[in-house]
């Protein structure tokens, strides 16, 4: 019998994550303070931030230790399997071989535990007593109510209020895990009544519920904010994966020629790629691939520039691959990559030329989708499903034995309905053309 | 660091399933032909079972090879992981050992799966192109569409109709495998027809879809019929996960003194304890747990007796614990335990006095699923729970050191719309009185 699944011992799992920072062959460019345009003042961030994550965003060490009590939490579902996705390979008569690295085992259902548990250490160690944080679709939500009450600690999410009515369950197993969640616009800040003053019905905005817990935090001294993606430290936290990715490959005696992943914020992709750097740029023969959608195609279509974090222009600037602060993307399923920007250090890389990316549209994502449930058995999240396209599409052009590993970041368990549009043929291909792009990054601020 | 999960190599995984029959103490009262009251000719049952899952429900061979191409679909998420329930046991500050058996880790998100590949194989061996089924809630829906698809074959499931217009998502994903779902009562038989007729708004009941996927087998000779529980091929198909519990408890130098499970047919429960049954009938201190709803308390206060398999009087008369074959349980939210009956082999090893049985309300149920949520970070299906809360009882009686394994038999991420009821109150909690359940056992046919 041949092998499927590659399972690293718990005993093997990495006790450190990688900070790619002091290996780049250049160095970040550092976040401007909005108002000055002048580095920020770490000082400015640690009303909403713990000092130790604010030190790990910009920290110079190479390894940092990953502390006990939040290694006991990771075995809840640590080390996650690779798996050889063998009946995909038949199924598109490859021969080249694809590894899945299945970050959909936790109890979220998706690599964002990685972060999130990590978060919720750092503030309880400093005291913290809650944490207040936007969600889209809920995936981000829901890690982060797993990981504070794993810590004893609250925690209150302000989920987008069209989400927040379309896909009640998110909203329900976060409160099941013991936190609060409000549709945001809400009338708990001074944003939220603004905005529901204006508008009652207002179905809210991902960087309007940023600003509303960004508030939150900033007004109450026990209560500090999380972000699930983009940061240094994020994706810090998700290195684990690209570690454990590392030792297992190992255990079978192959070695990676492309790691794919899909991008939002960037989290899953960069926790894949980082441990493989250091030899990229000693010279080894490795492709780094980023895949996002046609409708929000920021590497592949946005500039290289500094801009705003959020539509609200609340956050610092950050220099980053960017459709620009104010771009809508069209209402495709994938809700995790509808971002405008894409974290500083994979935009870095892309720029530098160390990672390439390539976006496709939702139907074909979705019939990769449906291949890899219909063959490998699971059912992956539309995210996800942009991995496993590229990953599909790079193996047919592929020579026989080379080694496609993507990452698996989520299940698409609470995304069916999703899957009932496509189905049903209903599902759009929708993108901007390159001149309402242009009028987008016409946006971004003159630094 | 201690340790978490006990993972199982794929080649350590078991390659036999093991068939109790040969070790009974007594042999099991057989099937009877309703008509006749005489045990019934396996020919009589080929026209929906093929041949080799007919002779597996009799045989009398200790172990049964595991083919190889079963062995294949079974590594995509076998051997399943056992884990020990740590924080758990903190919460509840018990000095026994808390384990639990993770069946959740399936494509279906059950146990399920673990026969439904097989039967699927079997009957593609045969020559059948087809599968017909019935499902409630849609968890044996989801599993046998899988199963099927991963044959290459084609899959017909009955879904009785308010499970389909109240839980949109099984049938979404049961399509997506690639099989047909129809409401039950359907206009594709007979039978279904007729109660149209007479009720075209008519809901349906687990009972009308097994006649219509029945008929659909018989009528079809390239189609035969599927069952997720009670029978004694399937529950032989299930040991697999009693079998890896065995091998896992030995890595770490632990024996079990208490085993438990949930029973609606029994099949999840049988899996994890009859390969413990040999050590039991030498002497082997070690208790087997049955836990089931007070909604239909099948063994605490149920008959042992003859009495037809479904609603509609049309399977085979079978000795076993039931309620009566008319008895209609209140509405609880563990649909997939809502059965009047238990599988032959559970219901005689309790009449034996080997297995125990207790019952619990679903709103403590319910407590139990949100404590385990809240501390080892998983959500239990609501059928799940029940062992949840019969181990966390147990453990809080037990002696220090005692080792308690139960079976998480499926994930609750499609029963979310359960856990709000739940947290907002609305749970009732719901029992027959025993002059109910008389009424409902005086009609056991006379045998």
């Amino acid at each position: 019998m041949q092998q499927t699944k590659i399972i690293l011992d718990e005993r093997e799992m990495p006790r450190q994550w990688y900070n790619v920072l002091p290996d780049l062959p250049e160095p970040l460019a550092p976040p401007l303070d909005p108002e000055t345009k002048k580095p920020i003042d770490p000082q400015k961030i640690s009303a909403i931030f713990p000092m130790s994550l604010i030190e790990q965003e910009m920290s110079d060490k190479r390894w940092i230790d990953i502390p006990e009590p939040l290694m006991e939490i990771y075995t809840l579902y640590r080390p996650s399997p690779l798996v050889r996705a063998r009946r995909l390979e038949q199924a598109i008569g490859t021969r080249a071989k694809i590894y899945y690295k299945d970050e959909s085992v936790s109890p979220a259902g998706s690599h964002k535990p990685n972060t999130a548990v990590a978060q919720a250490y750092y503030n309880k160690i400093e005291g913290v007593k809650r944490l207040a944080t936007e969600t889209g679709a809920g995936q981000w939500g829901t890690a982060l109510s797993f990981a504070c009450k794993m810590f004893g600690m609250g925690c209150t999410v302000y989920m987008v209020r069209c989400s927040y009515d379309q896909k009640p369950y998110r909203g329900i197993m976060i409160r099941a895990y013991g936190a609060e969640v409000f549709p945001s616009p809400s009338d708990r800040t001074r944003v939220g009544r603004l905005v529901l003053e204006r508008d009652p019905q207002s179905g809210g905005s991902l960087g309007l519920a940023i600003s509303e817990a960004v508030e939150d935090a900033a007004a109450n001294p026990d209560t500090k904010y999380a972000l699930g993606s983009v940061l240094n430290h994020v994706i810090l936290h998700q290195t684990i994966a690209g570690q454990e990715v590392k030792k297992q490959l190992h255990m079978v005696g192959d070695d990676p020629d492309v790691l794919i992943g899909c991008v939002g914020g960037g989290s899953n992709f960069a926790g894949l790629i980082l441990p493989y750097i250091p030899e990229k740029l000693e010279g080894k023969k490795i492709r780094l691939m980023a895949v996002e959608p046609q409708a929000c195609p920021t590497i592949t279509k946005g500039r290289f520039a500094y801009d705003y974090g959020d539509m609200a222009k609340q956050t610092p600037l950050i220099k980053m691959y960017t459709l620009g602060h104010g771009y809508f993307p069209p209402p495709i399923h994938a809700g995790g990559l509808r971002y405008h920007g894409e974290a500083p250090i994979v935009s870095h890389l892309a720029k530098l030329g160390l990672v390439e990316a390539r976006a496709y549209f939702q139907n074909e994502v979705f019939d990769a989708a449906k291949l890899f449930l219909q063959t490998e058995g699971f059912l992956p999240a539309p995210e996800t499903a942009h991995a496993i396209k590229a990953a599909i599409d790079t193996a047919k052009e592929a020579e026989p034995g080379q080694v496609i590993v993507f990452l698996y970041s989520g299940h698409g368990l609470l995304d069916l309905s999703s899957y009932d549009a496509y189905l049903k043929g209903e599902l759009k291909d929708q993108a901007f053309t390159s001149e309402e792009i242009e009028q987008s990054l016409a946006e971004c601020p003159q630094v």
